[in-house]
């Protein structure tokens, strides 16, 4: 079950792995929320993405046995790269099991950070079975990307962070934005704050026409989306809430937001010019949300967790073409 | 004098108000570079160059009678958005003196920044007559860029703050990469590894055709650039290391190194890339020396000081075009 235990024990594992991300902030930034903008950049993160923590949390915590036959993972992103480096350094083997048709680029950097990827048609095989097959085979441990819970423990140690830096800086109410794909960022960040920062109201940030996530806190029931894929925010695309994570969502969230493909763009360029980061576009939905939906936004304060910066330099350059 | 104890003095006093920026490492870079790299990415920090830290060195370090009078500075670029931030937060005025045909988003910047924003033709008019004219007639205190011992003391807290993370890391030994102007971050930052890091040796960076500093250096005298701009890189174009920065890097630091344009546009794209942060040119003169010029770098190890990240976004476009 995921506690806030769970989550401190595995800030105690990251430590020394994990990069803890600073808190950034500009005042054209404020001009333009019309309050304090607060932003945790975890494209810093190792990888370019929050992904790590988990990925670290997940493989540290497994018996050593268990360790030794190595883990696998199913992904085309984020969750992937995160997977492969941590299993690297803890000296194992990892396999990914990615779409033959997955951009080369990140094909060849899970490759480079160590893991042996395992290619597959998206239209002929699945890569549940392909994956299933080999755990069993060679006693691979699946580390999932959000419904697990020591991956939500180590996406959690965001929170932790945040809380001990606001605190810091004397902000002890604020909406936080989050980046929300299956909810693993999401509940282990609510996880987080419920124990150290109870002024602090985590919301999921999604694209439009892709927010299961907001309209399942609407109804209280997990609800699909219509697509599986068609947008630019691919890293957070995922098709519902997951069962481990909603509950937690749930029961600490305020209401989600949504905004469109352009605003993920926009508030790229924006965090270009004013922060000197690189996001992608699922990792700006959140700065997006605090500049395009102010008007749904409680409070002086707004703190922003600006998830991944694994974009295409062409996909950047789109989002530049904002500033001229 | 510029010594150790006021670079100590100025870290007192930028406490709470400077970003302690964090260190920043990719497996990708290192197999470029064919050694460990660490990365201080001052782009990260207010106003997005080192330059903030200088500036609130000096108008902190001001008697409160005089600094109520205001503050002046010439320049177009970093050093005047770190003066006029630095003094809208100590609530009084600052004038900066900037050619009329600067580009108009730095004279924007500038402005909301919060300083009056005085423009002069470079063809008839000289901006020191004009500053000395205003700093004479409203008793504002000038700021120099580099030659100005609380500036110098201001920018060597990079030093500090590197002296300490290194030593967190286990680096006792390496190269620190430093993009260098007239020197002031050179220096600064020298003082304080003098001090509490003596096995980490500064080493300026400079664009090619623009190397005062390394030639400088290998005379041990101080030399002209021939010409004063015709180079991407800006922020680090000046015509002679300065009077007091001088003494201090012939004194405590080993052979400069210089880089292409190319090399610099490359190293931005490579940031981008791996380690999700914005550089302009001259702030990549460091990476670039750490990619490029491996050859002449000593140990496993290097660390590179990515002093700013103050570029255009047609500039960073044409960085991109070495990822397609």
């Amino acid at each position: 079950m995921s506690t806030l235990e769970l989550v401190e024990a595995a800030a105690e594992r990251l430590k020394g792995h994990a990069r803890e991300t600073p808190i950034l902030s500009s005042p054209f930034l404020d001009e333009l929320a019309g309050r304090r903008v607060l932003v945790k950049p975890e494209c810093l993160q190792h990888t370019g993405s929050f992904k790590y923590r988990g990925a670290w949390s997940a493989i540290s915590a497994l018996d050593e046995s268990v360790r030794q036959r190595g883990v696998i993972a199913y992904s085309s992103g984020n969750h992937a790269q995160g997977v492969a480096y941590a299993a690297t350094q803890h000296g194992i083997a990892s396999v990914v099991v990615m779409p033959a048709d997955a951009p080369q680029l990140k094909i060849e950097n899970t490759r480079a950070l160590g893991a042996e990827v395992v290619l597959y048609d998206r239209a002929d095989e699945s890569r549940e079975e392909i994956g299933e097959t080999l755990a069993t085979e060679r006693g691979l441990t699946l580390i999932r990307p959000y419904d697990e819970p020591q991956v939500i423990a180590g996406q959690g140690t965001v929170g932790l962070e945040l809380a001990r830096q606001t605190h810091d800086l004397g902000v002890s109410e604020a909406d936080v934005l989050i980046c929300c794909g299956g909810g693993g960022l999401t509940a282990g960040i609510s996880l987080a704050l419920e124990g150290h920062a109870p002024g602090l109201r985590p919301r999921p940030c999604e694209p439009e026409g892709f927010d299961d996530v907001k309209r399942s806190l609407l109804t209280g029931q997990i609800q699909n989306n219509n697509a599986a894929s068609g947008n630019i925010c691919d890293a957070i695309l995922t098709p519902q809430p997951g069962k481990i994570t909603f509950p937690i969502l749930k029961r600490l969230c305020g209401p989600g937001l949504a905004v469109t493909e352009q605003e993920a763009l926009h508030a790229m360029a924006l965090s270009f010019l004013r922060l000197k980061i690189v996001l992608e576009p699922g990792g700006a939905v959140s700065l997006a949300s605090a500049l395009f939906r102010k008007d749904e936004i409680e409070g002086d304060t707004v703190i922003v967790v600006a998830s991944g910066g694994n974009t295409d330099p062409q996909v950047f350059a789109q989002a530049l073409e904002f500033l001229t």
